[in-house]
């Protein structure tokens, strides 16, 4: 069984509560407890050797772990609020996790997050696999989930893609929080981030939309050192995939003024749910580089 | 620097909200959402080779895992609502996986808990580190926290200590979830969960509450195969310590008609807040056995 569906049939086999307004398949699962705003919640692991190399200094870890559920609230339209840390380290480097701890409370400062709790754990052997938890908000109508695309809609992308890992951008990139919030709401039928690669995160929000998708592969911004193959499938992107109605994409273009690119690079069309067309010509086969990550 | 006063430097780190009632230091993080009841939040891991040896089966293991978490909300008096789960494994036994979670998806449906998401990554060497993030609600005058014991408070125990994990209670033990329920707001001014040894734990309670503790070693009712010792100090007993006001002790002693037994084990003093009265004859510099763990 692929991965995919894999982790479909695990997630498959929980029960969901009357307040889970969305639960596992999102970036965030979305609560309704009777607040004004909806809850949203997630969780995502950095571990090295898999997400960071050994010798990588404890505050990009840090800052890492910290933007990567970042990027989860954002792709929802939200705003993080609290943090739960889970650390299981050997050895107990007390340097190494004042650094580390430093640094997150650096972060979180900056982005207006609680540090609520967390967990410290040995680990049975040398390395590190560090966990968090991210909490957050959303008002009703700014709510976005990757289901929402229409037939028509365009496929825009934030930034640019590709040779995440070589180019340091996995540890360094800054969520796209404010971007997220400008278009929640206004601009969006759908919303999500890019953090498995391009090509597979787009497939998903067709797919949760009952829609293919035709994408114009050359459109693609590309980081530096990067090859449009590399941009469709490395990952580690951390950019926002949007569908945009196409009575708004004037309107968009006109009012964007983040030095960020947006940029328009596919069209939700009928089809088989999650169907790409567009990637016939490039060799996708390769294997990501430089990383490994199963989800 | 020891663990206790580390792990409390790195906490202080983190500044806290205005919605945080509670933070980093409790069974729980506390929150204030505006919601009718407080809002609960803890996370906490299982290690393999650390909480459990290898070859445990993944249903034990699952159980483990969501059931120390619950015991972390029933010492806040809270119920447990949702849950978020962080995978790091290696390999990626497909077998192994589908149990755990097969196991997980049994054991939250007993407890009335939504599991709305996760993340699974590969482990970069052979083992399971697993982590999981529990919420809850608690009514506002039901909420207990380790620092509200009052001098001459009685301090009482659920259930028997030492030698939880020869004896296999670190995998198949109860959390107290309705005993705690029954507890909160009617008989406690503090309490808490033992997972670190009884001593370590009731020294907390005692410090978190500007106290000392006499305690009464012989009256600790033992597991099993345990030792004086071993049950002040082994750890993962998922038991209830529970402050109790004098005035309320013979009440409470007619009132409990649950099978788990309640003893009283020591009292409240005034003194160096932390410092615990009445082993001194023990050999308590002995190491826990059998496992390990930080915090």
């Amino acid at each position: 069984m692929n991965e995919e569906s894999f982790t479909k049939k695990l997630a498959a086999l929980f029960p969901q509560g009357p307040d889970v307004k969305v639960g596992p398949g999102d970036d965030c699962a979305v609560l309704d407890l009777g607040m004004k705003e909806l809850f949203l919640a997630a969780v995502d692991q950095v571990i090295s050797k898999v997400h960071y190399l050994e010798g990588c200094p404890p505050s990009y870890v840090a800052g890492k772990l910290l933007k990567r559920n970042i990027s989860d609230i954002a792709a929802m339209g939200g705003l993080p609020t609290h943090a739960l840390l889970s650390i299981a380290v050997n050895p107990m480097d007390e340097e190494w996790l004042a650094l580390f701890h430093e640094a997150m409370a650096k972060f979180s400062k900056v982005y207006g997050i609680s540090v609520i709790g967390g967990d410290m754990a040995r680990l049975f052997t040398p390395g590190e696999v560090l966990s968090l938890t991210i909490l957050g908000k959303v008002e009703r109508e700014k709510l976005c989930l990757r289901s929402g695309a229409k037939k028509n809609d365009l496929l825009y992308a934030t930034g640019s893609f590709g040779n995440s890992f070589y180019s340091g951008h996995h540890l360094e990139f800054t969520p796209r929080l404010e971007e997220a919030r400008f278009l929640a709401g206004n601009f969006t039928h759908a919303m999500q981030d890019v953090s498995d690669g391009l090509l597979k995160d787009a497939a998903r929000m067709a797919e949760a939309s009952g829609l293919a998708l035709a994408l114009e592969p050359e459109k693609v911004p590309l980081r530096r050192g990067a090859s449009v193959e590399a941009a469709l499938t490395n990952g580690e992107d951390y950019e926002l995939l949007i569908a945009v109605p196409p009575s708004l994409t004037f309107r968009l273009e006109r009012a964007w003024s983040f030095p960020t690119a947006l940029t328009r690079i596919g069209k939700f069309i009928e089809g088989t749910p999650g169907q790409v067309a567009g990637t016939e010509e490039l060799n996708l086969s390769q294997k990501p580089t430089g990383y490994d990550h199963f989800q």
